[in-house]
């Protein structure tokens, strides 16, 4: 039994020769998930859910910054309750995963496991909203909710995923429509600061929107193979679910109002983002940000006197300013660097007799492998120096791989003719009918990934039906 | 419809006369949950999650300091594999609830909503664990799990819960022994450092043990009224469950192994703990550590000149050392005094325009409505000094209450007439067998809570059998 498993560093698929198995090796490689006995749903291990955890830690923040409480919704919901609004049903049901049974009894309704919230917060609003004084409600929950996908992959597309959903509700549909400005703002804040990926922030057209949404506002974010990843969305809904759930308010004036309402969601999707945006044939490379191991101290030759106590030394100092790990096993030294270069541990210290005794380490960048000697006493300078390098550099390059795969087009030809030649966005314009969204993935296999907030004027007419056309998509191949 | 929607400030009911409806009062006028259209199942309310985060956040530390880390693992667990270990499955079972439908398609399988993971980390330990190297495996996770319980109460008993799952393997049954002692102590360092609440700490008896466990371990704290509140429980699993999955690794020697393993659960139930420990019937009285407001300012005569700004003033330099609310609503000092009340806010400060004259204002603690007048200047000693205070007045008084409650006897007349006259905890000696602790809850209405660690010598007989007895046993009315 021990024989047949595997040993932790191994060779992964180059990027070039398969870049989805390059994406599943660096999965279980780097030990960010494992498949479970339960088709279609993954374990999160310790190091990819120390990433996960980080990433709520920073949202969690911003969005407590803007005057958001967490709560704790149910995890199941009637059938009934969640049929209150068609279009929402209608979008989920296919998907739904139901409990029939309670014990050993039959239970009298159904319930379903929350695909989405929206119907439990709608209710939960109908029983604790009651004057206009007690608006905006501004609610998130982190939970996890379950979708019965067909295919799946790791973070990308599994049957449960972890994710926040914010849900609130405001007097006025500029205020709704505000708040969901300002959300998709704050994940094109946390996406390019944090996760330092670029995002094109946008509209959805009404084929991609949310199941019952009136608006769905997106960021999305270009993977090196040029596929597009929806990386975080913005819904406004306007009074619609409201008025299905009976959610109401005594307003100023003293009439019953129903309130406008959003939702907003970001998941642990994010993490096969960060794969995609920054990895390489040797692993991982995380931000700075959200690194569980910022710096990893491997010691050389530490049998030596003097080299693990020196180790030691450094990790309790860098650990004042940096999440930093000594490792400190017994494997070799260049297994280690395998090993954490397969992580993404934004910077390695060597620690080896003779440069202890010069007084100085080896400090290696993992994106670039740049090694640079530095003195003990300018490693509290050196290492947020490096870290702040890399993370700009990582957004740089992302954004130049963006640039270079981005084209436009305004006919149909000249769409499938580069498209042909290069995986990546396509600015058309469009006239705004279905028929031609419909076309443009049938004729070239692309779906529109949002109209962007920045517009710009490519030609006058929609490259599909040839009739007028004001709007700007970008098109692209979507994960 | 306006009309019938309650004021936020009410009486409650008092505690002498109907504690379980004072309770019940409090749950929902505090603003801590909310009854949800799903029968058994409650919403968080942004209040009562914020407590919730401040356990999860000083738990979490702790668990992280003695090297756990956080996973995730699937809600559904498939039920061939919750059925491998019987008296788990047997345990569990009958309040389990079934997935049966992914879609609209029957699943070939049924789905268990994870009741507890043990069979899930056994699955995942066994793909995973290779080497002794790979041990000791220290995993937590938080998450809600879901019982089908027939009866249910806020915080106490639903049909979803919050919690946090440890799951640990071992190399040896020490190690796995002394993990189990090591939550254990955890789990009662936190309840009586940052709960406040006094522990025994000891061992359940065969009939109170985990559904599994060779030998299960609890805190038990007492409430206002008496009854026992299971708090915290650690569970040793010997290699039983390794066996029934199938998890080995190569030892030392070089043979085939299976680890020894532990699990250990704290939930949302200690919010119940809190409520009926500390509060009285103005409300909720929170203890500092988890407090999400630990210092509301309120305004006096707000309208009047630098009131406002003093109050503003003071609460930005409160902010560093404190989690402080400034209350500046429209609504009356008199209201606001109550709401707080209501929310165990621990301490008040009233800024009113003659105190803010002679650069001071009135500082209320929770508990005992002790009012001082402190300068602005005293404040940053004050406070802290007054959280502490109450901290210690809290838990001095749960023990006061325990202590007055615990009784002990040596006979089965003298239990029944003493538990007749007061509900608490009784100690008496117990020989060992299943039959007199089941004649205990026929005769007295007493379930064993633990064989304490710290036992006493009461007599040599078992009250119920007059047969030899070293045990000694706390028992009482568990809620």
């Amino acid at each position: 039994m021990a024989s047949d498993k595997k040993k932790m560093v191994e060779a992964i698929t180059a990027q070039e020769v398969d870049f989805a198995q390059w994406y599943t090796d660096i999965c279980t490689k780097a030990e960010l998930v494992e498949y479970s006995s339960v088709k279609g749903f993954v374990v999160l291990r310790p190091y990819g859910y120390a990433i996960w955890e980080n990433i709520q830690k920073n949202l969690d923040a911003r969005f407590k910054a803007t005057g958001h409480e967490n709560v704790a919704m149910p995890m199941l919901m009637p059938e009934s309750l969640l049929k209150k609004e068609g279009e929402l049903v209608n979008g989920f049901a296919p998907e739904v995963a139901w409990v029939t049974m309670g014990g050993s009894e039959p239970l009298e309704e159904r319930l379903a496991v929350r695909p989405t919230s929206e119907t439990l917060f709608c209710d939960h609003f109908s029983h604790v909203l009651h004057s206009y004084r007690d608006l905006p409600m501004l609610y998130n929950q982190w939970c996890s909710v379950v979708r019965w996908e067909k295919s799946t992959r790791p973070f990308l597309r599994t049957r449960e995923f972890w994710w926040q959903e914010g849900h609130t509700i405001h007097e006025t549909a500029e205020e709704a429509k505000a708040e969901t400005e300002q959300q998709l703002n704050c994940y094109a804040d946390f996406c390019e600061n944090d996760l330092c990926i670029p995002v094109i922030k946008g509209r959805k057209t009404d084929k991609e929107k949310f199941a019952g949404a009136e608006a769905t506002y997106t960021i999305e974010a270009m993977m090196k193979d040029g596929k597009a990843l929806q990386s975080g969305t913005s819904h406004y809904f306007g009074d619609k679910f409201s008025r299905a759930y009976d959610v109401t308010f005594t307003g100023r004036d003293n009439t019953l109002q129903y309130p406008f309402q959003t939702s907003w969601g970001a998941s642990s999707r994010l993490i096969g983002a960060i794969i995609m945006t920054h990895g390489d044939d040797d692993g991982l490379i995380l931000p700075p940000a959200i690194a569980p191991v910022q710096v990893v101290i491997v010691p050389v030759a530490a049998h030596k006197p003097g080299v693990l106590e020196k180790s030691r030394e450094l990790a309790a100092e860098i650990g004042k300013y940096a999440r930093v790990k000594l490792d400190d096993s017994d494997k070799q030294p260049g297994w280690k660097f395998a090993q954490w270069e397969m992580k993404g541990v934004p910077i390695r210290l060597e620690v080896g007799p003779r440069d202890i005794e010069q007084g100085q380490c080896v400090l290696v960048r993992r994106d670039t492998r740049e090694k640079q000697f530095v003195k003990f006493e300018d490693l509290a300078s050196a290492i947020p120096a490096a870290l702040e390098a890399l993370a700009k550099d990582l957004y740089d390059r992302a954004l130049k791989n963006r640039e270079a795969r981005t084209m436009s087009a305004t006919t149909m030809d000249e769409i499938k003719e580069k498209t042909a030649k290069s995986t990546g966005f396509i600015k058309t314009m469009w006239c705004g009918d279905l028929a031609c969204e419909e076309a443009m993935k049938e004729q070239a296999g692309l779906s529109s990934r949002c109209m962007p907030f920045q517009q710009e004027h490519l030609s006058d007419v929609c490259p599909v039906c040839g009739k007028p056309a004001t709007k700007m998509v970008v098109w692209g191949i979507a994960y």
